[in-house]
């Protein structure tokens, strides 16, 4: 399974969202995160966001059952070469 | 045709992805955008990316055949419910 995960926190807690997203995905971008993930790993995941998150925050996780399925395009600079995010 | 689209530019030029993220797609959280678009509109959007962004600024372009392929879940604060963002 493939999953983009989008997260919108209170700018103080940001690390929070970070620290859990790099335990299952890829930092793409500056909220976004990406990658292969098991069904039971988006089981845990999908718990610890519902208990993450606090009043006017939110998270948006995109499944899909494979990322052939997607047309990938980065514009401009890709913080995943030379890894200046992971 | 389904996209999803994740901006990250410098603070002050962020309203320069947001007016033209929403020309063609729904504003779904703070750098988020998604939604239907044609071919035809894809491809000026992308051009449209191209020149508006600056070294350093970054934004990646998901593209699907259908939403169908998508399962979408939102954790928290939908934004997209009660138009905080449209």
């Amino acid at each position: 399974m493939y999953v983009i995960m989008v997260y919108d926190l209170q700018a103080d807690r940001t690390h929070k969202a970070l620290k859990l997203g790099r335990r299952y995905l890829t930092h793409v971008q500056n909220s976004v995160f990406e990658g292969e993930i098991s069904e039971g790993d988006l089981e845990t995941l999908r718990n610890e966001v519902d208990d993450l998150l606090e009043p006017d925050e939110s998270v948006i996780i995109y499944e899909l059952s494979s990322n052939t399925l997607l047309n990938r395009t980065v514009f401009g600079e890709d913080p995943t070469e030379g890894n200046r995010f992971l």
